[in-house]
């Protein structure tokens, strides 16, 4: 597609979403806490994730972690939901592009109490009427210790071309 | 953790699960397919990536793609779901460590066929008993066009040392 028919391809904004230009970069922002549960991690993982130690309570007991731990990409999920609903749902998000880097540092086990922030790190202009957002996100358990950090690059609307 | 502590760690690998020795480096493997529908790519998106234009039809009309699509967590746990039991449940897996880079490169609609290639591109010893094992992954739709690239970064078992 042409820079110009790219422009063309652009719809008007919603009033009700703000632009990329309303984006706090560099400002942490709380995203609330979701609370994980045994069955969410074997409901989670029986449809996407269906590795034996996320799944089998009896099997798991064996495992490198003596006990069920969450998906990796349940994890990820977790954070999905609290930056979508806190965050990415109040801005005209056009869709994601990449996930640059999402890292796994510890086990989330049934009971966690997970919490997110989000860092907006920049905001680029990326042809008429669009910008490159870069957040990145942790995940902590009740501890405070990390269990996820994610970093990933959307491409939203801009008003400043 | 020490070396040796983390050797401790190690329990007696299942008799049914493959070492990392097993993985067939720089072999593309064919994980099957999966059909999205759109039920699909609104329930998934109702629980963890709540965005209007993957889960309300008619704001989504309004969007930049004209229509509902996929969530990315969702196409990528399609992919995992693929991965997981074509390749990773054949193999004793400890845990998921990174996931390095995923790549949304196409819009994932309702009514695609999605086909995921796995290719294991290095087993790389990592401590005693355990290898840290990449792989690349594709999911292509039915037009053949890629729409995830990811590279996923995964602690296996390890016969070797």
């Amino acid at each position: 597609m042409t820079d110009a028919a790219a422009a063309e391809a652009v719809p008007e904004m919603s009033p009700r979403l703000l632009p990329a230009e309303g984006l706090p970069v560099g400002e942490p922002i709380d995203c609330g806490s979701h609370q994980v549960t045994e069955a969410e991690i074997v409901e989670f993982a029986s449809e996407w994730d269906p590795q034996y130690f996320h799944v089998d309570r009896d099997a798991a007991a064996h495992s490198e972690f003596g006990g069920l731990i969450a998906s990796g990409l349940h994890t990820t999920a977790i954070f999905q939901r609290l930056a979508a609903t806190a965050l990415y749902t109040r801005y005209d998000v056009i869709a994601g592009r990449v996930i640059r880097e999402c890292r796994f540092l510890r086990p989330v086990w049934p009971g966690d109490v997970l919490s997110a922030t989000a860092v907006v790190t920049s905001v680029e202009l990326a042809g008429r009427g669009r910008a490159e957002v870069v957040i990145d996100g942790t995940l902590r358990n009740q501890a405070g210790a990390p269990v996820l950090e994610i970093e990933v690059h959307t491409l939203c609307r801009s008003r400043a071309t």
